[in-house]
């Protein structure tokens, strides 16, 4: 327990960045006696933001890489964002002046965490970065150091609060969803370009930044499978909810026996005894499943400016009581920056679907596609007709192959009495 | 990291204790690349258990206690169990003779961890107890140190398996609770003399031991209110279910803002929609509210072999990695052991089932007694006569203090038309 304090620098003073630097110039729970922080500079662009924070005695930093070149620094936390440009620079040019370094970016992490970790090995430096998944959820630290005993076999999680909040919404209100979407843009609960969310980005960077730190292989956006919840219509919400499901988009990691790495982002059916389903409104949860332990399920804050100041201090609070990891709990250079992962352990059941015409012949065209493909069907629902004559058709399949169901997907919407593309989600069992 | 491979000695070899032993000595996950470990020396007293295990090379101690003093040992791990005894003597020994210390032994930290900590933290040792509370649950290291920025408000948390595995079997068989009992310790669910587990012991050295790491306040099982689960029937499983709600066993600790510790065991009503009354069989869950984060919920293995050997070996990690930190997340010193302890922090509304005689004026008498208390009813429902002319009346208060429920609890019991002693559970909100 040192008794000199850590001399931290912050870039980027966003609602994150105020709630640290607050944190650590007001003090907090007991960990201020034991462990002395001090505030030495902070870099922001924003001059006329008003903030409840009195930063005065505190260096002002221009340009943010500057921090990274301070003498009197020796903690360096990058709150600036973005996996490449300043906060790239500023992290790589922390560890090669010897500081130590946290960052809650998870662009970054995700493409270049490897890079960072082996930099930060070669010099025995600190190296975390907690607040990148999951916020409040300190699901890092768990699989690196309370796991660190067990092999993990799967993790899968809600990891985007923004798409579970419009998921929620959809059940509750059973609305549409571009105007829940527009409502969660009004209300602040989705960016304005709300693609990273609801397209899978953000969450595909985070189960790729666990899958390192789970399975040594970090698999690059471009070799994952990635789905968002764009294609989710209310009716599938019905039918679900008829079903006993619930559409969660989980972001899911596994290791086969002959070490096969299995990553994705796409919205599964949960079914609603499974306590994934539970999970509503912008929360986050994850279920690690490992050989010693079984599943443990962790529910709390993605997001928001608490619960994730609360990672980075978490973080902080390890550098300044000299407790040291491996941050992917293996030496970097060890990890395999996987080319290409799979996106399924092992054949699931699927809900399937289709929008057809409402004409006689379309139960046997479709089941020939199904037979061709052997996918076989455990149950066939036709739902009412819509005003447009077109008929909705609700398909489950016993356990199938994920290709044979994507072929047949393709070959299903060639047909023309398919009206739209063939909405296929997996059953997460 | 080291190269030295720690040197470890384990007392005790049950079911954990083996799974410990077997983890180190066949290597677990990548870790053994990572820190080395060594078995050096194990102490057991059934000689004849058949064990899959080849202990050939590894010391035997006839005396647990001469681990503590051979001078090769650099790490204990204590799974002796008891508060006092061989296990106390034992791990006193360690830490007089400069060991790491690690234990899994709830009653000895509820009781002596303080002093323990104080002579580890006098001597710069090493003293860990993450299998303690929660089995595979890693709450422990969470308070401590990702949550270390936190003002913790309130833990709540199902910290006993047998005692939920009785509740959740009640509720799904409707069956009476002295059966299933019977049941459990058939199939070895539950221990033959099962009263630490459902009178609440168990859970309340759990909960005393998260209040001294969240708190700085030690309760001992003298000052708080510890209630378990034998007086709670099927047809209250019955009610609760159609007023939505399900009985837990429940630790709660939280702390007012005059610092004054709330600490207790008792069971329940949880709403449906809580996850914590999702928590089925011999799970188990725990929920942490803190001011930056918001609500955690962890779900989890709390017992078994290979949940509590996931835990000692991350704190063996812990060790071997050379990673510290205060036992009870700050200075043992600072520890009170708290001399009492109130059960709540705020009223709560009440769930009341009483057996009545069934003649006219009994709601007179009872309504009586709850205007006297001045507690205000939210419903009153009786349900039916059985074959001895009883009848059982449930009854929902408003927001109550908990000092006035008992006091008319007590009034209630002394009426000639109550057959039996009132049931009294608050309702968590």
């Amino acid at each position: 327990v040192s008794t000199n304090p850590v001399k931290i620098g912050i870039a980027g003073l966003g609602n994150v960045g105020e709630e640290v630097a607050r944190q650590i110039l007001n003090g907090f729970r007991i960990k201020d006696e034991i462990y002395p922080l001090e505030l030495i500079g902070v870099s922001y662009k924003s001059q006329s933001k008003k903030r409840k924070l009195d930063l005065s005695g505190i260096k002002f930093y221009e340009d943010a890489v500057s921090i990274a070149k301070d003498q009197e620094i020796d903690l360096v936390i990058e709150l600036i964002g973005g996996e490449t440009g300043i906060a790239k620079e500023l992290c790589e040019t922390s560890l090669r002046n010897h500081k130590g370094l946290i960052t809650a970016n998870k662009a970054l992490v995700a493409n270049s965490g490897h890079v960072l970790a082996d930099m930060a090995e070669k010099n025995n430096l600190f190296f975390a970065f907690e607040a990148s998944v999951a916020g409040g959820i300190p699901i890092l630290k768990i699989v690196r150091e309370s796991l660190a005993a067990n092999k993990i076999n799967r993790m899968a999680g809600i990891l985007n609060g923004t798409a579970n909040y419009i998921l929620s919404e959809m059940e509750n209100t059973k609305g549409d969803f571009n105007i829940i979407l527009k409502d969660a843009q009004d209300k602040g609960f989705a960016e304005q370009d709300p693609s990273f969310d609801i397209d899978g980005i953000d969450a595909a960077h985070k189960i790729s930044i666990l899958s390192a730190i789970a399975f040594g292989k970090l698999p690059s956006l471009g070799s994952m499978e990635i789905k968002g919840i764009r294609n989710i219509r209310s009716n599938d919400m019905d039918y679900c909810e008829e079903l006993g499901f619930k559409i969660r988009l989980l972001g899911v990691a596994s290791e086969t026996k002959n070490k096969q790495l299995n990553c994705s982002v796409q919205p599964w059916l949960v079914p609603n005894n499974n306590t994934l389903a539970s999970v509503m409104g912008p929360m986050n949860a994850i279920e690690i499943n490992s050989n010693l332990t079984g599943p443990v399920l962790i529910t709390g804050a993605g997001a928001g400016s608490g619960p994730t100041a609360s990672a980075v201090l978490s973080d902080v609070i390890d550098f300044a009581a000299g407790r040291k990891s491996l941050s992917f709990s293996r030496s970097a250079a060890n990890i395999i920056v996987s080319k290409k992962a799979t996106s399924f352990e092992k054949p699931t059941r699927y809900y399937i679907r289709l929008s057809v015409v409402d004409q006689s012949g379309v139960l046997a065209e479709l089941t020939a596609i199904f037979r061709d493909y052997n996918i076989s069907i455990e149950s066939f629902i036709q739902k009412g007709i819509s005003d447009d004559k077109s008929a909705q058709l609700v398909i489950l399949t016993h356990s199938t192959d994920h290709d044979k169901i994507k072929n047949a997907s393709l070959s299903i919407n060639e047909l023309k009495i398919v009206l739209a593309e063939p909405i296929c989600l997996p059953i997460y069992e």
